[in-house]
């Protein structure tokens, strides 16, 4: 479950933007805000249920756009490749700071 | 028009996977392999007019796409810095063939 939130976390960062108002303020009060679904549902004056399916609804088409354009895939192997360019660079060139400010630049961009 | 035929083409690169089959059929007709608006409605026996107002609709939802989630943006700006990381490692570390994988290693994620 702890992982089924991380994941969410991260695929709701990346697709964020293609989501509805409504979608969104459901998704960040439950994943970001850690409420519970009557909470969510006493705040917006609905049903648990219909929070429910809408958060159900939302996490498929995360996982639909997730598997289209594979942003948080990519994201994980950059993030890698960074991770070991930075400790490569800190061991062999600790001392050449221009090549250490492109690859932090290129972090930044994630 | 070549410049906005090179964006388009981008575009449809990175977000052809949230079109429908028959926007993808007619944008990669048009744009990759140069067929006009009237062979395209000759090949599908629709009229030139659906045909452009098909290819006017996916080219506001592409810039749509970009505007939201910016990945041609992004792209350029990486482009530009691993170029700069290849550059600065050619100068300066001619010899160390594991620095420049890991560099290509993250520019074939692109």
């Amino acid at each position: 479950m702890l992982e089924k939130t991380t994941r969410m976390n991260y695929l709701y960062d990346f697709y964020q933007s293609l989501l509805t108002p409504k979608q969104r303020n459901y998704m960040s009060l439950y994943y970001l805000d850690d409420y519970s679904l009557g909470e969510i549902a006493e705040e917006y004056e609905v049903s648990r249920q219909a929070v429910y399916d809408n958060i159900k609804r939302t996490e498929a088409m995360l996982e639909d756009y997730e598997q289209k354009l594979l942003l948080f895939q990519k994201f994980q192997q950059r993030h890698k490749l960074l991770h070991r360019l930075k400790t490569h660079i800190a061991e062999r060139y600790p001392n050449d700071e221009e090549l250490m400010k492109l690859v932090l630049e290129l972090e930044k961009l994630e």
